[in-house]
């Protein structure tokens, strides 16, 4: 497991974040999220605003890409697995954070 | 076949841009490219500068996804297939871009 360090956290959580998934054809998505969190060395939460092709998409598979830059072009690729939650702990996370208070947060 | 309209096109060359692609085992890339041109109403250029996975990946599968925003989060997304070139009029062509002249294009 590699740790995201406090460079790359604030990186990802001020920046918009590239978010790649693969559909049940092995066809690449990629749609733009914003306030990414880091919630753990190793995890970063994302909030769904506006990705149906991605929540599909996680459905057949959980592999992602996350990648991110700033104006400077200093930028980060992240790989892993993802996991879509509908409800409990990290749903309620994101419909309470105040950067979603204007945006659906399913 | 959908026209890049001259809106799209704007945003393109202007802002970085997502580039998704599936490696063989059907997992995700993405990876930001800039300098994208829209060469033709239906053919976005991208120079290789630095895009190793990506190049590995579309030796394997053609299929891209694009993503691009501005600072205004007015964005497109654009699905098609991609052609690697190793040499020809388009790899002349991102070798002759000023926008590349500090950096490779493979």
């Amino acid at each position: 497991m590699v740790k995201i360090t406090p460079e790359v956290k604030k990186i990802i959580e001020e920046n918009p974040v590239a978010l790649a998934t693969v559909d049940g054809k092995c066809k690449p998505n990629v749609n733009v999220v914003s306030f990414a969190k880091i919630v753990a060395q190793d995890k970063v939460l994302i909030t769904d605003n506006y990705m149906k092709q991605t929540r599909e998409n996680l459905a057949s598979s959980s592999d992602v890409c996350l990648a991110v830059w700033d104006k400077d072009w200093n930028g980060y690729k992240l790989v892993g697995q993802a996991k879509y939650f509908k409800e409990g702990e990290w749903k309620k996370f994101v419909e309470e954070m105040p950067e979603n208070k204007d945006f659906p947060a399913k």
